[in-house]
């Protein structure tokens, strides 16, 4: 099978690189943690990693690379700026930058900004994995859960409006640095469902009560040490409530096509949890094999 | 003029100490940073910080000393139970607790709880400020801002119900410990009232979207570092929103007296603010001297 194009996915943390021919089948992939923040520091920067990479694939030479995500970035290998909403694969491969210099052709996708209305908000490396989702006709909601949780309408096929959630951020932050450090224990891997979804209900229903919500979770410790519903469970439902709430604010209730969930391992789990809380009715995408897709879309266009 | 009694507000880190005659005049005063958490390291522990403070006042040897605030907390001096709600002098009064042996009559008054439907609250300190405002009949809303804020009704002179916000807590947090820290500034001190006032109205509108609120501070820094408003005042303002918004949905719609800011300085020109851009009606009462009136009360059921 001959060699159509490299394709990478390179986030803040992570690296995944595969060979595909021209139909897009994998021949080769890799998958490392020379994420962004590691290439910056590396022997050769963003080329040396990637070159390393490609050998270790028995790449030919010459090959064409086509990259997505934060190695776009200001702070990434080559800024490859914003393309505003509504986005498709076109716009993102006619956004595309080429890494200057260098022998080999690097194409870097440019993530996706939406303005106007006082609403502003970025993504970098979801457009690809959405546009990579296939949307049919019509509208659909996609939610990326995650530190920013992503939450997209897709209309036609077309990346349409999206919003960003704090709430892994939030989680985190608030866990260690408000007095709910005394009630969170770091670490605690424990999840109570039943006081997981009860908090995603309260949440959802009551958002404008989260900070008194968020106190309460300390004054049950206080109060009631012996019975008090799980701390990070509480903690984690009323921030997933409050997202839920807030996605429903800004793209309407949930009545249409089953919202397309893109999530792997615990993450998809507390999501599943969620939206059965709500009776929302979701399925699951493989975000992998999806930002692969949306990756070879884009190097279609932009190679052929 | 004879000493009836000492007076001691003592929260976590500050404290202040009157002693006053039998109607309640102040003869002498102090204030000092001995509270609960430096008072726990010093020499002679709450105890020698008392006669200290005392014998600089040149108090009368054997005078009694009633207290409020964190220093009946567990890890205080002595540990005075919370009363439930609905709580008024009668009950503080009674549920205070004489510190074990020592010669002086030092009595401890004790923090207000809220149970039930899944509503746990605690205050400790706030009750005997509260009491302090004298409200007449009928009912009443009362705000205490701050790292904790508490919303109270008052109905009758009673303590009835109240809920505890998260506000200055979560600011903290957020600033220093989400994506947020490239946007805040630590230590900044200007606000843009107008970017805080539009914040407050956002959070007060839509409280479900404060964390894509949260995240658009970031962006708008992405995409118009020029223009974008001011970070830790639209984080201020979206945060005393959300708490304005979750009192309104606890304690009904704003439609009663106008609600009592107990507050000082910077804090009650921002609430005020807040207060301003939504209608609200409010008139701020002095914090230092209700609490001294609820004290004073309390003094009167306990030591005569």
């Amino acid at each position: 099978m001959s060699v159509f194009a490299a394709l990478a996915d390179w986030g803040t943390s992570s690296f995944r690189l595969w060979l595909v021919d021209a139909e897009g089948q994998i021949l080769a992939a890799r998958r490392s943690a020379d994420g962004m923040a590691a290439a910056r520091e590396a022997d050769g920067g963003f080329a040396g990693v990637l070159e390393r990479h490609l050998a270790a694939l028995n790449a030919p030479v010459g090959v064409s690379v086509v990259a997505c995500g934060m190695v776009g970035a200001k702070q990434g290998w080559v800024e490859a700026p914003y393309v505003a909403t509504p986005a498709d694969p076109a716009s993102l491969a006619s956004g595309a930058i080429r890494v200057p210099g260098g022998e080999r052709a690097v194409h870097v996708l440019p993530g996706v900004c939406q303005r106007g209305e006082g609403v502003f908000d970025v993504m970098r490396g979801e457009e690809t994995q959405i546009l990579g989702l296939e949307a049919g006709e019509g509208r659909e909601l996609v939610c990326l859960p995650g530190t920013h949780s992503k939450w997209v309408a897709v209309e036609d096929g077309r990346l349409d409006r999206f919003a960003t959630f704090l709430t892994g951020d939030l989680f985190s932050a608030i866990a260690a640095g408000t007095i709910l450090k005394h009630s969170v224990v770091p670490g605690d891997a424990q999840f109570d469902e039943a006081a997981f979804a009860s908090a995603v209900c309260a949440a959802f229903e009551r958002p404008a009560e989260l900070s008194a919500s968020l106190f309460a979770i300390r004054a049950a410790g206080l109060l009631s040490p012996d019975d008090a519903p799980h701390p990070a469970s509480v903690l984690s439902g009323l921030l997933i409530g409050l997202e839920l709430a807030g996605a429903a604010s800004r793209f309407g209730p949930f009545a249409g096509p089953p919202i397309r969930l893109v999530a792997a391992g615990g993450l998809a789990a507390r999501y599943r949890a969620a939206f059965r809380a709500l009776a929302i009715s979701a399925i699951e995408a493989d975000g992998e094999a999806a930002v692969r897709r949306g990756l070879f879309a884009a190097a279609r266009k932009i190679l052929t």
